[in-house]
């Protein structure tokens, strides 16, 4: 083992595996949680993030991110003493901004309406020659950061793990961490029906996009496409992808509310939502539910309880 | 070690240990999460009520609970082929008559304004002479099943545990755990300043009731006092009691939600909330905060957060 990977394991938090009676029985399935809630900044994004900071050479990162990752980064570079800076939208719930700034990183807002993301992105990396452009899901050192999960999972032995899907970073992690023990679990992707281009990849056998971003309430899954370095990946690695409807995700959220004791952001919740899908489909396996992140504005989470 | 310890120790799940970077940098505290949550039946009492179904030689249980007690003790004598007993006022939150029920036990339902509690219990226990009458918090096999959390806490070498107080149970279990490793850890109660009969009775050093059951909206702590057997473990054993106030419950509730992703009931959230009453108090310790229990209804968690 590397020691630039021993330092990554001594940084991240293990997976924290839940097991619910009243949510067994309810659904009559064998289901163990694997949340990632209680992971540094509430979400899987921080084994990618840190792993991220880690090894690229540069002292400064630049990434674009209202969400799970620009927190994840912005610690990761804190702990690493690199400069980081966050593209957000100038829309984002102020809680989200300020936990980015609370970790030390520069929140560059903007408003979408008058420059892209990506321009936006494109302008500050010629004014930051030297820095890293970071990608929330396409880079193989994200992908490398999530496999970690994947190495915690394969030792517990599930037939099925279920996984959430948005640009595919996650899913794509488990994958190789799963495969480095050789184990045949079946990995089957979670995404919203709303914005169903990993499923329509995957039965295409070719990367498709969205038109537009999702409007789904999985705010972690509202990406265009697959990364370019996920969808092989899993498109030979994964067993299916099953499309939730928004009403299942919020249903699943409430579910781990009332019957598991879990605060689980919609994204998270995807999994359980495959679940609500199609029961019968999962009967008698031992089924690993992976719950990707519990950040939830409480306005939000309010209505889904 | 006993069987029967063994036993109980196979059926119990360890603690979950959470640390919040957001909620440590938030308070400047170090502060460690012990959370019974996700423990069977989604408090700490199963530890109790299984402890006492295995060893009581009786075939039939009987108590009175309209909270976590119930649906512990319920659980619990499902698993040992046991019968159970509980009586509930009508008035109980549905979905608790219905867990309970869920677990196979016998629903009491009492109108507590034509019957009281205990008058029931008796009439009960008349007509069910094979049956053990089981206590929430003032039984021995209570606090040896508590102690169990004791156990796990001394390996972690706290300066100081908090731990919610209501009839007792728990932190007399706590302190009788430390007890068994000679660990000089400090255990401070944290109790409703609505219902401080245990503040009163430490300061006074003797035994001290409330007139009537507090209105505090910590509903696992609204006790008319602590248990016969809780209270000289809790005299000699507990550095201090903490009272507070509603405002504090509900603020730490809250606090949870925000920065540790912690779905938690107000009873859980006493030990954050004596933080909350003093912090400067805590600082420079090792702390650690016991979360008793996560069952709340969905209705008063929403005005909560």
């Amino acid at each position: 083992m590397s020691d630039s990977h021993q330092n990554l394991l001594k940084a991240i938090r293990p997976t924290t595996f839940i097991t619910s009676t009243k949510l067994r029985d309810h659904l009559g399935l064998d289901i163990t949680i694997a949340t990632e809630t209680f992971q540094h900044t509430g979400s899987f994004k921080f084994r990618a993030g840190y792993n991220l900071a880690l090894n690229v050479p540069n002292d400064e990162i630049l990434t674009a991110s209202s969400g799970n990752f620009g927190q994840a980064l912005a610690y990761a570079c804190k702990l690493l003493g690199k400069k980081c800076t966050v593209v957000m939208p100038i829309t984002s719930a102020q809680v989200k901004i300020d936990a980015v700034r609370g970790f030390g990183a520069t929140v560059d807002l903007i408003d979408t309406a008058k420059i892209g993301r990506n321009e936006r992105v494109a302008q500050l990396a010629e004014q930051m020659p030297n820095a890293y452009f970071a990608s929330a899901y396409d880079d193989q050192l994200v992908i490398d950061g999530n496999s970690t999960l994947g190495d915690e999972l394969a030792v517990e032995n599930f037939d099925v793990i279920i996984v959430p899907v948005g640009g595919g970073g996650l899913i794509s992690g488990i994958v190789t961490g799963l495969h480095r023990h050789a184990m045949p679990t079946l990995v089957v992707g979670a995404e919203p029906l709303l914005g169903n281009d990993a499923a329509r990849s995957f039965r295409a056998g070719e990367l498709i996009k969205n038109d537009l971003e999702p409007k789904t309430i999985a705010d972690g899954a509202r990406t265009i496409s697959l990364g370019k370095l996920n969808w092989p990946i899993i498109k030979d690695g994964v067993a299916d992808i099953v499309e939730v409807s928004d009403e299942n995700i919020a249903e699943a959220v409430k579910m781990y509310f009332d019957l598991a004791n879990l605060k689980c952001e919609p994204t998270g919740a995807l999994s359980l939502g495959a679940i609500l899908e199609d029961r019968e489909r999962f009967a008698g396996r031992k089924i690993c539910l992976v719950v990707s992140g519990g950040n939830v504005d409480a306005a939000v989470y309010r209505e889904l309880i």
